[in-house]
């Protein structure tokens, strides 16, 4: 039996738990022998005092401990993941599960929804007529082992107690900790099994994380987390000072998804695409050189291949191909919009956390998880950062539902237009390779 | 409405809480809107962070506008009263309350029970065969205002948020927090009504504080909360390395008592109480200058005034004083064995938590709330720090139901014989006057 009061002291005064006492503390949270008045506490002190890596290991060990646990070593293939920490136009899962998996790398993703000011691959997923995303155990392996890819939601079994101390951190302040953010994210992504894990961490005026030390600090905790767990893990830590691609919303970014998986799209959606796919296969053991690997991810897209599996993930979760041949009714809008420069001269700043509110608003996202989304509303970004742009040029096509002159002056708002010249920023900020 | 949340993240952040939030924060946890699991977190930042004079003092006004607040204005006498932090033979409010009366200022003592190693002066007013330590209201103001001295336990009413706070700050290891303590303290000596409140801050091994610096910080804040909320105030800080005076033990201590009100009795107890005495009556505005209340004080212990007053206290609360001419059957125990130095040498130190310890071990104290006293037994003790004693000589008399040479080796072993000279320590470390 935990000691509980001693259990709080000891993170109270500033010292290092032992493993065990965090597997006991966590264990009599979930069975409701200890009460919530005193995991509240505890949250607190670890938020204050802090916890070391071992601890944060520790942690993530019981979370994952709480629930079920995939294990895909039967399907005798390499397995990896990926996790974003999330940003504004953000669709790379949808290309990147499908590319990962032609080149022979099973992808068993799990995904979340928007929540906030950022999207989320379950509901861009959902805005495809007919895709489910709740497959039962036995479903999801037999497809993995046909097709190599799922793409499902976080069933209530996996990390339960995460959600349970989440629910806790939300209501005690003591959500933003890196510790906490790291044992969710990991426990969650080596819950479903995957071999190798690479994880995007977004930094910039659309992230949750602004500065780059922050960015990168937490990338180092993610990584040395999931080896500490066994795992093979690597990272990026990428731009989000402005939208990645130009589609935000649900259907306007599957669309775009599709143009990608096709040969085309955008050069930062399919840049950071690449450089996710080759580290997913190097940490995976599927290819032996990053070149190798980067090879064999462009082979994917330009062959045709990734967009084929694809096409074979759709059919397999109930969604309908041929509606990517027919936008209306699910992927586009009755009133679209221009929004223009009122003035000459150089992007020099867009308001990204300021975007993901409006597509918010709009209905693209939801401020609680009861909301429904409009799946076919959105942004159509058109110019970038650095670019120079005449008065009355092309800044974001508006997707509504209904026109809405208020709706594209906040748009409008996001541009900061000044003397410039500006240089655009660069993509990839950092790297923790595999 | 308080934003919980944002309180909380506050208090986490380093940042000083305005009055008015606490107060809103302390009336939701009373009237349960603020859940346990809230106001737990807030404990820990707050131990964690820090809470400066003005958020102690707004914590302390929280807590008495939480209850009943009494008001003896209306009786148009100065009134004080006293307040120890807890030590081993501290029997000084029984002597106090009456010598401060009898100088003509109103005493509405509020005491509580031993808990721990230490006594607690409800337990030793109640081994006096009839003695009530419950009064209602309407019954306190009367005899306040005949007699001047009313010794009663705290009621529910009297700053009940106090009560739910400590029962939080209990589970969740926040209670060793010197702003949780000064509120808790101050709060229920200022809602019983005295204008004038004197500390004794017990410092030493039989004390909870253990150093002179920390003994010395929690005067201060006692007397500057008090000072904040309006009230007159002073302290001493007084030496707890051995016991105070001879009798450890209920009705050992109220013998002993007597003894200091009819003139006699230890030299320390009686040094105390005057000292105590002194400020009390020129914090209450009773005597202008700290030689004439030490006269006042005096006077009153040798005149026989302060015994008188002691005798009417005990009548007024259902005791019969008849009892202290026959101790038999309430203050004499059936076993008493003297425990004797192994050695020659001089008694270099006493452990006083070991032996408050072993009181609470032989039935004068108790470990649990719901545990039985044993009004009779106890230990009178011989020998002081500093004293020289050959082999054989006495230690200290062992009042037991039955002998016990266990105890009576325990008891032998709290004595410290070296080879000496040991000066004895001051019986005052620090004073803050009124």
């Amino acid at each position: 039996m935990l000691d509980v009061r001693a259990f709080l002291r000891h993170k109270r005064d500033g010292r290092v738990h032992p493993s065990d006492d965090i597997r006991a503390f966590v264990e009599g949270f979930q069975h409701g022998a200890i009460p919530d008045y005193q995991v509240s506490a505890w949250l607190m002190a670890a938020f204050l005092r802090g916890l070391d890596n071992g601890e944060t290991e520790a942690l993530t060990a019981a979370l994952i401990a709480s629930g079920r646990t995939f294990d895909w070593t039967p399907l005798e293939r390499p397995s990896a993941d990926k996790h974003s920490t999330g940003g504004v136009g953000d669709k790379i899962s949808l290309i990147l599960a499908p590319v990962v998996a032609a080149c022979g790398v099973l992808v068993p993703m799990v995904s979340g929804r928007g929540l906030g000011h950022t999207g989320g691959t379950l509901d861009k997923l959902e805005s495809i007529p007919g895709f489910r995303t709740r497959l039962e155990p036995d479903a999801l392996e037999k497809q993995l082992d046909r097709i190599g890819v799922a793409m499902v939601g976080q069933g209530p079994d996996l990390a339960p107690a995460d959600g349970l101390l989440y629910a806790l951190r939300d209501v005690t302040s003591t959500v933003e900790f890196e510790p906490f953010i790291v044992s969710s994210i990991v426990s969650k992504k080596i819950a479903e099994g995957a071999g190798a894990l690479v994880y995007d961490v977004k930094c910039g005026n659309g992230a949750f994380m602004k500065s780059r030390e922050r960015a990168v600090h937490l990338a180092e905790r993610l990584v040395a987390t999931t080896r500490g767990l066994g795992r093979k893990a690597a990272a990026v830590v990428t731009d989000m000072n402005q939208p990645l691609g130009r589609a935000c919303g649900n259907a306007l970014e599957v669309v775009e998804s599709i143009e990608v998986l096709r040969g085309g799209g955008p050069a930062d959606v399919r840049a950071l695409t690449l450089g996710l796919a080759g580290r997913m296969l190097v940490a995976s053991g599927a290819e032996t050189s990053f070149d190798a690997a980067l090879s064999s991810a462009l082979r994917a897209l330009d062959s045709g291949a990734a967009y084929e599996r694809f096409i074979a993930l759709v059919e397999a979760q109930g969604g309908d191909p041929r509606a990517f041949d027919r936008p209306d009714g699910w992927a586009r809008a009755a009133a679209v919009t221009m929004v223009t420069a009122a003035r000459a001269g150089t992007i020099e700043a867009i308001d990204t956390f300021a975007m993901g509110e409006l597509l918010v608003a709009i209905g693209a996202g939801r401020r609680r998880k009861e909301d429904a989304i409009d799946p076919a509303v959105g942004v159509m970004v058109q110019a970038r950062l650095g670019d120079r742009v005449g008065v009355g040029a092309p800044l974001a096509e508006l997707h509504l539902a209904a026109a809405d002159p208020a709706v594209a002056a906040r748009l409008q708002a996001c541009f900061t237009i000044g003397e410039g010249p500006v240089a655009p920023p660069p993509l990839t900020l950092a790297t923790i390779d595999p």
